[in-house]
This record gives C-alpha cells, structure tokens and sequence, in this order.
C-alpha cells in the first residue's frame, strides 16, 4: 500500500558497506512539505527456532559489536545474494549449531526496525534435528558458543534480560503459545 | 557478558544523522585477527499494545521510506534524549491514536537487530485508555492512520502479511498468548 506516499526527490548515497548501505533520501511529505530519511539497506535475514530430540530449544551466545557484550540469539544469519531464505536458514543452522533439519517449517516473517531500515527477517522453526558428521565451518570473522535451554529456562533468561532480541524473544513466546 | 570479546583498534564516524549515526569499527576477533564491523547507533524506541473498551487493539498505519510502502504497527516511536522510556510511550499514545492512558505496564525489551544496530525497543500494554480532549500533534513529518482490529482481526493481517513488523507480529503473538 501506498498511503501517506512520500516522493523521494533526492537521494544521497553516504556509505556501501559489506553488510549494510546507507543513504539519505529528499522527500516530498503528503502535505506538500519536504523531509529527509536516513536510510539503511539490509540484504535480509533468516532465523531458526531448533528443538531437539530432549525437547531443547538451540541458542548461540555471541559477541554484538554494536551493543559491545554477548547475548543469547536463536541461529541466525543474512541471507546471501541471490540465496533462499529456506537455504540460508539451513545454512545458519549448520554453520552455528553443528545440526541440520530434512524438515523445516515457516512461522512468520517481519521488519525488525522498519522506522529507519528495510531488513526483513524470515523466521523458521524445526524439530528435526540431526547432528552433522562434519560440522560445519563459521565465518571467518564468526565465534559463538552453543546453547540448549528447556523452554522454563528460556522464560528466565527473558525475565532476567539475558535474552532480549527481537526474534529469540519472539521464538521464546511462540513456543510458549505454543504449550510445548 | 564479554565473551568473544571484539577490542576495537579503530573507529571511524561515518555519519551522523537526526535518527542514526553510522560508524565502521576495526576490531580484534578471540582468535587475533582483525575485521570491520559497520555499526549504526540508534536512540532507542518504544511501542504500545493499546487495547480499547471494545476490546480492539490500536494500530496505525504509516509509510515506511526504507520500504517504499505504508505498513501496519502498534503505536510507537523513537527516545528523545533523556526521556524516560514510559513518557516516551504516553507521548507516542497521544500523538498517534489521540488516546493517553493512566495505567501502562511494561511487557519486554528486545533489541531490534544487534547484528548492526543498538536499537532497543521497550514494549508495553495498556487497557486503560482515555479519549483524549485536545489531541496531540504529530511529528511535522508523521502522517498516520489509526485502525483498531480485534485480536482475530490481527491475526489475519499476520497471515496476509498486511502485518508484519517485528514489534507488532510480537504484540499480536503476547494478546494471542493472553488468551485475551
């Protein structure tokens, strides 16, 4: 949909990144007024709940630069070019966990921050799990730690802000919807 | 937590906007190479899941430029400097539904997309709003349209897609899970 429609009249392009771009876009508001928008282009991302075989739900504990501490995310990663989503999620999955899944299903996708950037992350959900013979090698600039929480032990990690993303909070209270 | 700590060895301000400055770190990975991390740093935000008498909840819908399109979203907004999270969620209430609330009750906090932003989103829930006299202006460059939807009204919009705005697919998910 298109309402409040606002016209980009110009556009600046300030920074091309390796996982985000930045522009600046001039912008006629529906009131005739003009604006600006900061702008963040993101290639999107993929996120997976995994549970296993004990009914554990599979978190990584990694550093977050932009927060400067480690948290406590579901798997997660951007998509590459041309990638999809379901690929990528697997490809996540593997990568950060060690496991694979011949059976993973679609939650929901959404924007995390759609006030100033156009990431959409597609989330995912198996509970078949199997652990890679080979596992996997991360980015070369990737370092996590695996995780498996029951769900009671999720909830507290969220009550005590251990956890707190938008997609683990997320995939925390989809399973408690859930009753598992 | 501070584990797979990234120590930074440059800094560099890439830009700094009205919403986001941007900046790309060298850092030092656990293993002793270097890598860059593009960072945007972000006031922080808030949102409401505001419940009418009818038992409606409160969206507004509003156009997004990093998505060239209108999007449906609880009602929310960024931190002005110094502002106490719950002034700021009272003050995007009355700016955007033309409703206040005397009872407010915190929800979560998530961050929004540690991966390259600070953002953090402070949630919360109301069910007891008051219509108010004089409205409240908008933002100069805000253009909104209040919807209220019953919960199962929501839950279509998820499905279609017409929601799909990580702090509004979680609000839906929280109201869903309420039983409400």
């Amino acid at each position: 949909m298109k309402k409040f429609e606002e016209k980009t009249i110009n556009s600046e392009q300030i920074f091309e990144g390796n996982v985000v771009n930045l522009r600046v876009d001039e912008v006629t508001l529906p009131n005739g007024e003009t604006s600006k928008r900061e702008l963040i282009k993101h290639p999107g991302a993929v996120a997976v709940i995994a549970i296993t075989e004990e009914n554990k739900i599979v978190f990584v504990e990694q550093y977050r630069k932009a927060l400067e501490k480690s948290i406590i995310e579901i798997p997660a990663g951007k998509l590459e070019p041309g990638e999809h989503p379901i690929a990528a999620a697997i490809r996540e999955l593997e990568e950060e966990t060690g496991y694979t899944t011949n059976g993973l299903h679609f939650v929901t996708s959404f924007y995390t921050s759609p006030g100033f950037a156009d990431e959409l992350l597609h989330l995912y959900i198996t509970d078949e799990l199997v652990k890679l013979k080979e596992p996997k090698s991360l980015d070369e600039d990737e370092f996590v730690e695996v995780i498996e929480l029951t769900l009671d032990e999720a909830k507290d990690y969220v009550a005590e802000e251990r956890i707190h993303d938008a997609k683990t909070n997320y995939a925390v209270l989809y399973l408690h919807a859930l009753g598992r």
